[in-house]
């Protein structure tokens, strides 16, 4: 018979979610907000040893990304979307005439360039908790990330996995 | 001793996991498939209370993503894409002579911009269940996306978490 | 009542967790490294009948994809990449001096495009686990993504489900 490969098993019968939907008023059109913190103090409290954690935004014009918290390097993020997805480029989602007979968001603004890099950087971000800890590298920090701001926004932080005895 | 941050939590000893494989049968080269309904209506039905759902392509030339169903911007994501990976750009996969040891698909068609696109977009997403309701903002919507179509395809849903009483 | 939707539902009290943190040492500055035998190995041994398995990176300038293993594709790929975030393109990140009252790691090389290039990427990627075997499509392959190499990396590996009876 095959040998177990894994390191480290965990066997439960008691099962634990966590969740909670936290609210961010960002404050510039595009914002790199460093969650970890949030995250990471969540996950520690929960009384969950192994298991995973997702962390879900709402919204379609927002992202959450893992990434160094490195101000220029953000700079260099922003000059980057904008090339994939310039601020001021053609987009027909824009075109709110050709959109009129549509249910459309009474805050909505010309955001073809925010939806395009949301849906490159992704909506959600799945960590591994080992020991009740995130797994996290040295440089790795969480971001939610802001494209058409600024507005109020929700994220969805879910955890799951074995009990703590 | 650090109180608990969470502001739901869930523990139990019935864990559930629910699975289905869904085939779709795709009419484009390019195409955004709205399977909000068809994810949303299963996880309803689950019978789980909370835990996740991971929605996940099985190839190489789709993708899995969460944005809105506007018919403009569908178009505005097709041309960033294009943008990416032009259609008539040059791709060395494309070179079938190249690859004449290669095992090859019966039905390969040049499509090096199909799997670049794919690259990017990602091939799964995970989203949060909450009292058997997927976490979806109000403009979030779930898209299959075709690259290399019309072809036949598969999707594997899978939700797992507590199960309801 | 609703009848369930889902083919394949599973229900136990026994919930099983496996988690593995593998080193890789990286040969060149841009590498896919196919990792998928490494990872089905682990989760067929891993006494886990149904769930998902997440592997995430533990690094900033690294990436987690699913994608085809074809040779010429994987230069496409990087050639793609140099174009969203060219090699000798000009980042604020690289430029050390500015950043001189940061605390920046010892062997830190100018590395703004490979930050960018995980960006887009993406650090994790998770996939459901049916009857012992991942839900792999077949021409789908997991890469780990060296962006920055080379370098030793870290790959958190964890599979979570109901246990093998």
């Amino acid at each position: 018979m095959a040998l177990p490969i894994f390191t480290d098993e965990h066997e439960s019968s008691d099962f634990k979610i966590c969740h909670d939907r936290v609210e961010l008023r960002t404050e510039k059109r595009v914002q790199f907000i460093d969650i970890t913190e949030l995250v990471l103090e969540r996950v520690r409290r929960a009384g969950i040893s192994h298991g995973v954690v997702n962390i879900q935004t709402k919204h379609t014009t927002t992202a959450v990304v893992l990434n160094e918290n490195e101000p220029h390097l953000l700079r260099d993020f922003e000059e980057r979307l904008d090339v994939w997805a310039p601020r001021d480029g053609s987009y027909h989602h824009n075109n709110l005439e050709a959109r009129r007979f549509q249910r459309i968001s009474p805050d909505e603004k010309p955001n073809g360039d925010a939806h395009a890099r949301a849906l490159i950087l992704g909506a959600s971000e799945t960590m591994n908790v080992i020991a009740s800890q995130v797994e996290l590298g040295e440089w790795q920090r969480l971001f939610f990330v802001e494209l058409d701001g600024p507005r109020s926004r929700k994220i969805s932080i879910l955890a799951m996995g074995t009990s703590v005895v």
